[in-house]
């Protein structure tokens, strides 16, 4: 269904937000982009900023009126900072989304997209069947218009395909890892923590004569991901750092001290 | 817990890119930017393409190392295309968020974003709790880096702050609009075909000297949030268009005809 998805961009002002739009666009499996009147357009900005979403872009059709635009479009949703006037079905992209998943397959959706300085006008929204904002930060939401092609793509794709690629690997992963909620009584090590504490573990290895420093293979990052895994907490940091510090007592040095 | 997540972008190229992700930071209400080594930073180009989000932008921190970065973190989350030969910890960024959702309040969060050519090394992606992975489109799924702290961010809002804004005023829209699932008898009409219907509609209320054309008011955007809503099919257009010319057959014309 995402191939009956259309991205139509109206009075695009800025050719690199074209160019990231269709680049956007790609990653999320979509291809069908319309352009009404881009001030500047084409443009070797556009191209830069697609990367490998050339091919979108070229196939983007420049259209001179919404008419043209919406052209077979069964829903129409628009994109809206805020609430007008008079307020119209407005949802979430998470609620579009959830939505659109259960429309009809031959629905025909176009998602209007607004200029970057005062996105969609009044006659423009009415013409839509839905409008859609995504919630931001009150003190500023002045989403990037790509990076609003950006959101709302990735929340077709995951409402459409689902979100669950590896899901079966993913599912083993998550089993050995559990993060239960609960009552700790210890707080988590930083970061660093734990990263001294592999060097030293690492190093302790090798003394110990299991690592061979020259040859080391997966072993570490073996050890690296069980310890990251299972995010110690700072007593349990500390102790396994005494039973390094006791082991290298015990062991001889390399220069025979 | 927004204010405790770090963004960290690692040696990034593209200093637009730098600007782009503050922007897309702040629309997300996180503040917290930290970056090793980017190469061409300050830049002319990073604040125009930070557009509001300048203050994000002047307090990013600028590191040298990753340890530095990640001073005081206490979960760390690489971005990562695809898995490595030892499969780490991966999460898409919706489970991700959901597991963010359940983190103690003095979790203190660091996400990893790598460089535009070749993302994170390895040594940097071991350095990481967990890994997670935008889910694209198999065929191109090269995210801007810029983009990809968008979704991640937009993620962890939403998970953290919920999508429900409005969400009493989106729901009694809700009711006044099901869109149930059902068998249709008939095809849904296009948007021209309603916005066909819609001009014709309001010449006709004019000419029957309902609506006065030089004050209109919001008697026609009312009209159209009703027909935009409710979808019709082309059966009822073209009953409604028929309702239309009879109506016009019968009211004397302006010009007395």
């Amino acid at each position: 269904m995402l191939e009956n998805v259309r991205i139509v961009m109206v009075e695009t002002t800025h050719p690199g937000n074209i160019g990231a739009a269709a680049r956007a666009m790609k990653t999320m499996g979509m291809s069908d982009l319309r352009l009404i009147q881009p001030r500047d357009y084409p443009s070797v900005e556009a191209t830069a900023r697609a990367s490998g979403a050339g091919d979108v872009l070229e196939a983007a059709q420049v259209c001179e009126t919404l008419d043209e635009a919406l052209e077979g479009a069964t829903l129409v949703i628009g994109t809206s900072a805020r609430q007008r006037r008079i307020p119209w079905p407005c949802l979430t992209p998470r609620q579009l989304a959830a939505q659109l998943s259960h429309e009809p397959d031959d629905t025909r959706i176009a998602v209007l997209f607004g200029r970057e300085d005062r996105g969609l006008t009044n006659d423009e929204l009415r013409r839509c069947n839905l409008h859609v904002s995504v919630p931001t930060n009150p003190e500023y939401g002045v989403l990037n218009v790509a990076s609003a092609v950006q959101l709302i793509s990735y929340e077709l794709r995951m409402a459409l395909l689902g979100d669950d690629f590896d899901l079966k690997e993913s599912r083993s992963r998550r089993e050995a890892m559990p993060l239960p909620e609960m009552f700790w009584d210890e707080p988590l090590a930083s970061n660093e923590a734990v990263a001294g504490f592999l060097d030293h573990l690492e190093k302790v290895m090798a003394q110990s004569g299991f690592l061979n420093p020259q040859q080391p293979g997966q072993v570490m990052t073996r050890m690296r991901r069980l310890f990251m895994r299972a995010r110690p907490d700072k007593m349990e940091m500390s102790i396994l750092r005494g039973v390094l510090v006791a082991l290298e007592r015990k062991m001889p040095s390399n220069d025979g001290k």
